[in-house]
């Protein structure tokens, strides 16, 4: 039987992981035979030796055999689920969930909380009165048969060891190693037995990949993991160097989702909505022609109602009024010029620091707290007129926000580009050899 | 003020810990603020990055201050200690503390006990009936100026952040390097007040380093924390692949070491005593033509007095009969030939595997266990011929220890040069600009 020094020394001066190490030692530390700070040693010199794509996939099974696997079969309907790497303002998991299941598929999204900067799904869900986030196996089901959209948590039986690891590396600086990275996004979304999976892997400053060239190798790590296992992936990299849609903060974010599934809406949102959706109903063989066309579905509003069906069935009212903060403030453009649109990063922290995100596991999110961007890219400005509204509870926090977002206004005049950055930078899609059905 | 995290990322990433990274993060790990986690992720981090001369100097300065400083002045005599990184038959200590504090200066041995195949000094010195290594503050410095000699165990107090390190870095595959195995040796030493320190580095099968490029490498790295602390230093790098003289095992080295201090014992053994004590000697002003030759004081029987007043000090009975194990077995030869000598690490691995070893700190040790070599290097052997006794109170260990030893004899006939290796490959003595007074 492997012990924990000896595997933590084979990574530690470059070797492979055989199977049975990994096997064993995943399993071990989910038990507690290896201590948290064996594992942290294995982190870090997992995180700078590496793992090759068969290691990688091999951790993965051994995460998801750490615990339970949903069994979704049964709603009648192919299942596809996309999954992001998060950015600011990005809620297209909330348009995009009903519009899929509107064109014929049914979408389990297990989703986590957020921390840092880029919010979490499941935050920006609970601004709505009642709606609540954890439901049963036979309640995920239930919903899926009947509505075919649940967004809900992530239940504590899938992938346990991915849960205990994640805390982990959150502490001791290891979070930043693709291959954990992968698998630990691959593992949940394969325990949870969706037939197809869409990744939206994000780049720029208010992304976790901050280029390119990062953003492809976590992509091509996650479609290896997915052909290994016999998932149905396609994956985009997009941009996140400027802010997605104008919202960002929770209940603000579930406004712009309303918007844009009643047919309005930023651009860009609808733009990446419907992207997403073209590719899930392409893995699952119900994209255009052997379907409607998402982007005339959403349009039409006709994604609407399953929304409404979805927060209903977790018992959210669609109908009641949404948190708003107590102080709201504008942020005025200091000079006149063509806005070029605002660097993503900094918006991210204000809205953080305003209270829309958590900075610890433990701490509350301010549903009503968050920025909203008046100006789009490419528009004339002038000096004094509002570029941003700055929303919170807690007013203290004002200074800090402005201070983040100090510079991050972009002009044309600076040699920044005017319009939106492109959106969709690389795809890999249902169409890709590695991740074709 | 630096965070957990943020330290370790720095390392992580292959920068330099500044000063106030490293005082913050050994003092923050030893009162319990760093997590054992984070601080193995660190020390992963360290061992895979390295430290610079300066971040190694600083770190033991500040394990150092984890804790308190030895006052050992006032014995009225140069202070002079040694450290060995230890080996298979290593009982240099027992011989060289008395033999040094004969020729005039004092010697403060604070020492460990063994951990695997190498054997710990208290350990064999507890093999004598009463001898206790416990010592208070005021116990030693009442030895010191009475008898000279002291060798007793670590106090708590002298660097603790290195006990709740080092005990983390065995559990987590960190132990292997050099600067923390360098600043774990040396804090120990500068906190315990000696005025001078020698380094007998061991490299072979039976030492830590393997190579005379890990040894060297080490030397330096504690030679350097050495000058920058001010502390007067020097190095042998000394032969390991070949056991120290003819016993392997705590009371069987005591014999041994008695011997020797009685003026006869193993070549070997003299000849690394009396090399040690002139480096010693050496460095506090006291070597030849200021002070006695040691090789003369060791042959004459004068450092064997000490030796006793040291023991007795001590609650140890230096006449009492020491523990012989219930069974003792002879290995034959297996052929004959010119018998070129044992090779190490089996003969350590056997000796422990009879008892003389702990594979957890927990364990205790048999004091009675251990290995007798019945032959030299360059003696004509024949098949059948005993060559080596094994002494244990455990006889389901024999064949254990019998495995470990199969093929470990060698023969001239094989091509193994016929005479012991030399024992010193490199010195940085006394006269080193590095290292010199």
């Amino acid at each position: 039987m492997p012990n924990a020094v000896e595997v933590i020394k084979a990574k530690r001066d470059g070797g492979r992981l055989t199977d049975e190490q990994i096997d064993w030692v995943v399993a071990a530390y989910t038990g507690g035979a290896v201590a948290e700070e064996q594992m942290a040693a294995l982190a870090m010199a997992i995180l700078l030796r590496g793992m090759d794509a068969a290691e990688t996939a091999r951790w993965t099974q051994a995460m998801i055999d750490s615990g339970d696997r949903l069994d979704l079969a049964g709603s009648g309907r192919p299942l596809a689920d996309k999954h992001s790497t998060g950015g600011v303002g990005d809620k297209i998991t909330l348009p995009l969930v009903p519009l899929v299941a509107a064109c014929g598929a049914a979408v389990p999204q297990l989703s986590g909380r957020g921390l840092g900067h880029t919010g979490g799904t499941l935050d920006k869900l609970e601004a709505i009165p009642g709606w609540r986030a954890s439901l049963t196996d036979e309640e995920i089901r239930a919903q899926l048969a009947e509505v075919g959209a649940v967004i809900c948590a992530t239940t504590p039986r899938l992938a346990p060891a991915d849960r205990k690891l994640y805390a982990l590396r959150d502490v001791t600086g290891t979070v930043e190693s693709v291959p954990l990275i992968a698998s630990s996004i691959m593992s949940k979304k394969i325990a949870e037995g969706t037939d197809a999976l869409v990744l939206d892997v994000k780049v720029g400053s208010g992304a976790f990949m901050k280029t390119p060239e990062q953003a492809g190798e976590l992509a091509v790590a996650m479609l290896e993991i997915a052909a290994v296992h016999g998932l149905r992936c396609a994956a985009l990299i997009t941009d996140m160097s400027v802010p997605l849609g104008r919202a960002v903060g929770n209940a603000l974010e579930v406004v712009e989702a309303v918007e844009v599934l009643r047919g309005g809406g930023p651009a860009d949102v609808v733009e990446l909505t419907v992207r997403l959706a073209r590719e899930m109903l392409a893995l699952v063989g119900l994209g255009p022609p052997h379907g409607p066309d998402p982007a005339e579905v959403l349009a039409s509003g006709a994604a609407y109602p399953v929304w409404r069906a979805m927060i209903t069935a977790q018992g959210g009212d669609p109908d009641a009024p949404l948190p708003v903060a107590g102080t709201v403030e504008p942020l005025l453009a200091e000079r006149s010029g063509v806005f070029a649109g605002w660097d993503a990063y900094p918006v991210g922290v204000a809205a953080w620091l305003l209270g829309a995100g958590r900075a610890r596991k433990e701490d509350a999110v301010d549903p009503a707290a968050g920025v909203r961007l008046l100006a789009d890219p490419g528009e004339p400005v002038v000096a004094g007129q509002p570029l941003l509204e700055l929303h919170t509870d807690r007013p203290g926090t004002l200074a800090g926000a402005r201070a983040s977002l100090a510079g991050a206004a972009r002009y044309a005049e600076d040699g920044a580009p005017a319009g939106r950055p492109p959106l969709v930078l690389t795809t890999f899609g249902a169409a890709d050899p590695v991740a074709g059905p």
